[in-house]
Order: structure tokens, then sequence, then C-alpha cells
């Protein structure tokens, strides 16, 4: 993982080493401002009329359905109904119910901002035996939340937003997780593997959708379990924090090339919520499953990226803008050009995901042995079998909405083949 | 199913032979006041300290937490939990974000109004092929949104609240839901056989809320999805109208001896949800799986109902209360008695679907064998069977959170026994 030696500086941490997490001396901590989607609400070098549009349109009236497989209204209903339960969750706080001390601010719940739609909970934290207890109770009631996986790391103040983002002022609020909170539980929410073999589509959206509704659903029950024992708990999902270097932490997997975590449950594909408590919890250990030596040599996410956001060689602490995290040696995409194709596209883009030879069914004996195969030396094997076996292509929306359709077509397409003949 | 032609009253439809619902000439639409828990609202017969003691304790700071095996602080923070975001989804109207047109008015959506926490649809219906395209559709997004099992039947204005609930007046305001919509969709969201086991504790409530929260999701989404498409929807669960006629119409199963439906996917392990909506869609054909026979031979909920609300007899069109329909012929079990029951435990119980012999895992092969067993002649014979095999006995609460601790006790108690010997 580098050379660990050269990289040290004041910013790194004994746990880097388990991580591959390797920071510089240049290490900044991350303006919530500069994120990618904030800066479509203020920087005019990324705001525009597309832009807006993109964020439009998941609302029906503005949604640009069109004849293009993968755009029709049928694709933007599902999308935008996908997205609905955790866009009301998401705006609770604007009607001032939940958080009558801030009537007035703008929050985008999960977004830009922690969920504070919870009731009060018990009055004293609750006497656990031990932390063994705590996190035994803690990951069976996440099964029955719906959450994938979990893990449990130490707070780390490196990945905290040094500060949020808001609509009023410069664009700052301070950051609002009191920073004597110990421990941060990371959880994943799996997304559809079928959905997102359609992208790009709007239809793909909808496995991003369902995937942030139910995430929202699991930590806000999980958070107010946690706080129902007597503990503090905030529940996020993309606010607040980095995800990724706490996922990392919290064992749940290693970074790919796409930038993107990569688990052994669930490969690419998956949102991460976190919890931020005080319950006293067993710390999960970070774990190495070979992900950095197969994207070494594997490139097929860069390739397919349209715009080419995607980084073709080693990992370094290069950052294409401000919305990139400074310090850090790691695959880093250009924020912009990925955010510039889904804005010309009107819907989000995974095209990483669908190609990224992790992403199979990991539910099934055979794709867990290639897992093994591709974290052991004949990691190159793997990838040669990723090639010619699994189908990285598009699967054509309306194929999707009627798999018959597509037997049919090729039905007809042996046919005109045969009568060539 | 009785003698229909006796029974024939001017409210009897056709569908009726195959539903086996037997509508008598004293048949009266039901006015939602009088359901049991509204009247525990308004009604100095039911409303005691012990019923607002036991709506309180949903809320951590009443918990009624205490030493007793399924009624710690554990159990009530994961029950409370479990009913959260439905809490908070229920309550949203509340704040008038979601209906400004009626900010002063208190509604309990998905209990005692329609959900409103939608967002505009598209403006004007989508025009499929014909309603096999707008249901198989449906029914694939369905998966998506969670939803376990699903069907559709005709409205039926008689299944509909004459009035609906209202905390001002004299507890009525009128049927929200316009009488034009043609079709109703029924949903089952299962709800977990473990943390059943576990009844009565307060802990087998985690399953009630889990079921109500993700059913409230599901059909939230569902429901947005057909706005989308451009048709009226309107997402209830058990409010606006009464769930299991409309849920033998939509064929979802028949109504056992405890008076709660039996589906051949999840026996009487489920909430129900349904949309009212005028999308075109197939209407589902109404189904006997051989319950209303067996049940006839069977009283094992009758038997374990501690306040003994469940008859012994036949059906009938007798009823208890008020808080019954009038004039449908049926298994009517006691809802003051039933009622009375939770308030004094301080939790809702439901021993009459831990101890019904359907209650089983119908994912397993041995089970649906059973169920065919239990339609058949062999009646007799499958309830034998469940008797001689099936642990209908309650799991200590204590076990369910920490299942090694059945063994240790086990081993304890052998060890005794031998001891003795």
């Amino acid at each position: 993982m580098g050379n660990l030696k050269k990289a040290k500086s004041i910013h790194s941490k004994p746990i880097d080493q388990y991580t591959g997490i390797e920071v510089t001396g240049d290490f900044e901590p991350f303006e919530q401002k500069f994120d990618i989607y904030c800066r479509a609400m203020w920087d005019p070098k990324i705001k525009s009329q597309k832009t807006d549009a993109f964020f439009d349109g998941y609302y029906m009236p503005h949604a640009k359905a069109r004849a293009t497989d993968g755009f029709s209204l049928k694709d933007y209903a599902f999308r935008n109904a996908a997205w609905h339960v955790n866009n009301v969750i998401r705006d609770i706080e604007k009607s001032g119910e939940f958080r009558q001390e801030k009537p007035n601010e703008i929050r985008k719940e999960g977004f830009w901002d922690y969920y504070t739609s919870h009731d009060q909970g018990w009055h004293e934290p609750y006497p656990y035996e031990n932390a063994a207890e705590a996190t035994r109770d803690l990951k069976k009631i996440a099964g029955f939340c719906g959450i994938g996986d979990l893990g449990v790391c130490r707070y780390d103040q490196r990945w905290m937003y040094d500060s949020i983002f808001s609509m009023q002022g410069n664009g700052q609020k301070p950051q609002e997780i009191p920073k004597d909170i110990t421990n941060v539980i990371v959880t994943l929410e799996p997304m559809d593997r079928d959905l997102i073999k359609t992208v790009p589509s709007a239809l793909s959206g909808a496995a991003t959708g369902l995937g942030y509704t139910f995430d929202g659903v699991s930590i806000i029950t999980l958070a107010q379990y946690i706080r129902n024992m007597g503990y503090r708990a905030y529940a996020t999902l993309n606010d607040s924090a980095l995800c990724i270097p706490l996922a990392l932490q919290a064992g749940l997997g290693e970074v790919g090339r796409h930038g993107l975590l990569i688990n052994e449950k669930y490969g690419p594909r998956f949102r991460i919520g976190k919890i931020f408590t005080d319950m006293p919890l067993e710390i999960s250990k970070p774990k190495k499953i070979g992900v950095r030596e197969f994207c070494d040599g594997c490139d097929r996410c860069a390739k397919a990226c349209p715009p080419k956001a995607i980084p073709f060689d080693a990992p370094s602490d290069h950052v294409h803008s401000e919305s990139n995290l400074k310090g850090v040696v790691k695959w880093t995409p250009s924020a912009e050009k990925c955010f510039k194709f889904w804005a010309n596209q009107n819907t989000d883009c995974i095209i990483c995901i669908r190609t990224c030879p992790y992403n199979r069914d990991f539910s099934k004996l055979i794709h867990r042995l290639w897992f093994k195969l591709a974290a052991s030396p004949f990691r190159g094997l793997a990838l040669k079998l990723d090639d010619l076996w699994m189908d990285r292509g598009r699967l054509k929306t309306s194929h999707w909405w009627r798999p018959e359709l597509e037997k049919i077509e090729k039905n007809d397409h042996s046919k005109r083949v045969k009568k060539r003949k």
C-alpha cells in the first residue's frame, strides 16, 4: 500500500497502515461547500440550466421524459417514486416540526445535514455489562432494520466536514456533530444489480433512490433505538463526514479505482450510512481484501466512463479541483467531469459500478470463489475470466420492463440471420 | 360457506360467493369512531388511565420498563424504535407542510387518515395498452418497494368507513376517498416469526412496528409511482376502509377463527396496506384455501387467548359491541376484551398469531406440504401433526436477545435433573 514511511505526516494515524489510507503533509479537512452537489447550488463554474434541470427532474412535473430507451415516462416515474420517501424524510425539518429551535433554516437531512426526526430517548445510559453486549444487541437489531452490513470505527476528526454547507452566507455553517462522540457505526444498504445493468438510464436511478430511502429508514430506526437506550446518536447519509474513510476504518472493504468502496458481500453496489454515537461498542478491524492489487491491474471502469473521469494511473495525491480531498494518496476521479455527464443526460450515472468486475452476486458460491481468486496472486486470471464470462454491457431498459421482449428480439435477430444464410 | 341463499340481502354482491363473505339484511357500513382504538380516544367506557398509558408507552419517557421478562428497557427501546419512522410519517401532516389547506386539523395518517405526503405526479394518465401492462409493471415495482404479496379488487362501497374519525366535534368527519375510484390494490408486509414467538412481551411489538414502518414506506412509494404515471392513488394502512374484506376480494387469503386474514405465503403474520386508485388494473380472483374448514375444527387461538376474546362457536352475525361490523356472518372477536388485555399489560398482544397452526415459515417445503394437508379432507390429521410437532409456546425474551442462554439454561436444567437422579 505505497511507502507509508515516506507518506507519514502529522495527520497520519496508526490505523492508516491497516486501511491503506496514506495521508500527506498537505492534508486539509474537507469543507462540504466544495462537494460537487453543493457547488451546483452556488458555484457559477458548476451551476447551470442543465444542473438545475437535473435536480428538478426528480420531481415529475419537470421530468424530461423522452423517446430514448431508459428515459421514458415509466423510467422517470419509478425513479422519482423510489426517491420519494427519502425526500419526505429529508425535508421534514423544513416544517420546523422536529427542530423548532431553527424553524427558518433550510436543511436537507441525509445530504447536507444529519437527521433530526427523532423522538426523545431514555433519560440515562443503559448500564451494559460491556461493549460486547451492546454490539451484539446492535447487530441483531440492525438486521431487523434491513441493514445489509455493519462495522464500527472510532470517531476520527480528519474525516468530519470542517464546515457544513448552508444556502445562507458564504455557504458554511459550523459542524454540529459534537467532538466528544466516540464511535461511528457504518452501515451498507445494497442496491439492485438488475436495475444497475440498465445504466445509463433514468431507470437505474431507481436503484439509487430505493437505496437512499431504505438506508435512511434503517439508520433513523437504529439511531432511535440507540437513543431509546439512553445514548446519543446522529444518523447521517452523505452529510456530516466523508463516508469512505470511515467505512474503511470500520472494516467494510477497500477502495477501488473508481473511488468507490468495494465490499465482500455487495461489491461496489450499496449506499453507505453512518451513525455517530457514544454507545460503548466493540471496534471492527479494517481488512485488506485484495482490491488495491486487483484494481492496479484493471481499468475496466476507467475505460467505460464516458467523460473519462476515472484515473488510469496509480493512486496519487493529485486533485482535479477543490471538490477533491487534499493530501490523501488514492484514486481520485474528477467530480466535475462526472457530474457534467450526469447533468447532460439528466440523471445520475453509475456505469463504473455496472462495469466493475466486483459487480457480482456474492450470495452465489461461484462468485465468492471468484472473489478469492481476485484476492490471490492469480488476480490476472480472475480479470481474464471476468472479461470472458461476465456481461458488463447495458441491459436495454425496455427489456428490464419486459424480459420476454429480449427473447423475442433475439429470436427475430436469429431468424433474420438464418434468412440471410 | 354457510347457506348463501338464506343470507342473501340487498347488501350482498356476486363476489361474496367467492370470498365466503355473508352479508345479512342488518348490514351497516362502519363508522370509524367505533373502532376500538378510536373509542380509546373519546369513549369513557374504553378510555382509562391504563389505555392512555398504553399509547404513551410507545414514547420512551413513558415506557413502563420493568423486571418482567419481555418488558425490560431493551424490549421497549427496540419496540418503540421499530414504530418510530412510521410515527414520523404518520404525523407529517400535523406540521401543515404537506396539506397547507388544513393546517390545524389533527390527522394520524395510516391509522385515522390516508397518507398525504405525496409530491405532484404526472399531468395526464399514461396511455397503457391495456390493464395487463399496468398490472405487470405495478407488480414488478411492488417487489422493489419491498411488498410481500399483492392483489387487486374492485372498489366496494360496503367496506369504506362511512365516516372518518376526528378528534373534533362528534368524532366524525366525511370520508375523503372519492367514490369514483375504481380499484383497490391490497398489499401484505410480512412480520417476523421469531419476534412474535416472544408474545406477550413489549419486544414482540417490534414485529408490529417494523411491519407498519416498512408497510407505510412501501405503499407510499408505490402510490407515488402511480401518481407519477398520471393516476390518482391514496395509500392507506388501517384507515379509510376495512382491510380484511378487501384483502379477501383481492385474493390474498381467507379469514381464520381469530378474525385475522390467513395468507398462503405468510400465514397470519403480516400487516395489510391498501391503495385506492383509478389506474386500470387486472382484478385478482378470490381464492378458497381451506382455512374456513380447518378453523371449524381448530380452537387453538381461542383457547390460548388470555381474555377469551375469540369465539369458540361457528361464524355468526353476533356482535359484542358497536366496535364490531354489523350484518356480516363471521368469526367476530370481542374488541373490548382484546384491547383491555393490551392496556393491562401495556403493550399489544398477538398470542392468537403465535399459537395459530398457520403460523409457519411457508418458504420451506415441509410447511407448504402441511398447508396442502390442512386444505384437504385430512385437515384433522394436519391439526394433530401441528399439536405434536410445532412449538406454539412462548420464547423467553431473554433467549431472543441471547439464544445461547437458552442452551445454557437447558444444560443447567438437565444437570439438575441428573443430580437428583
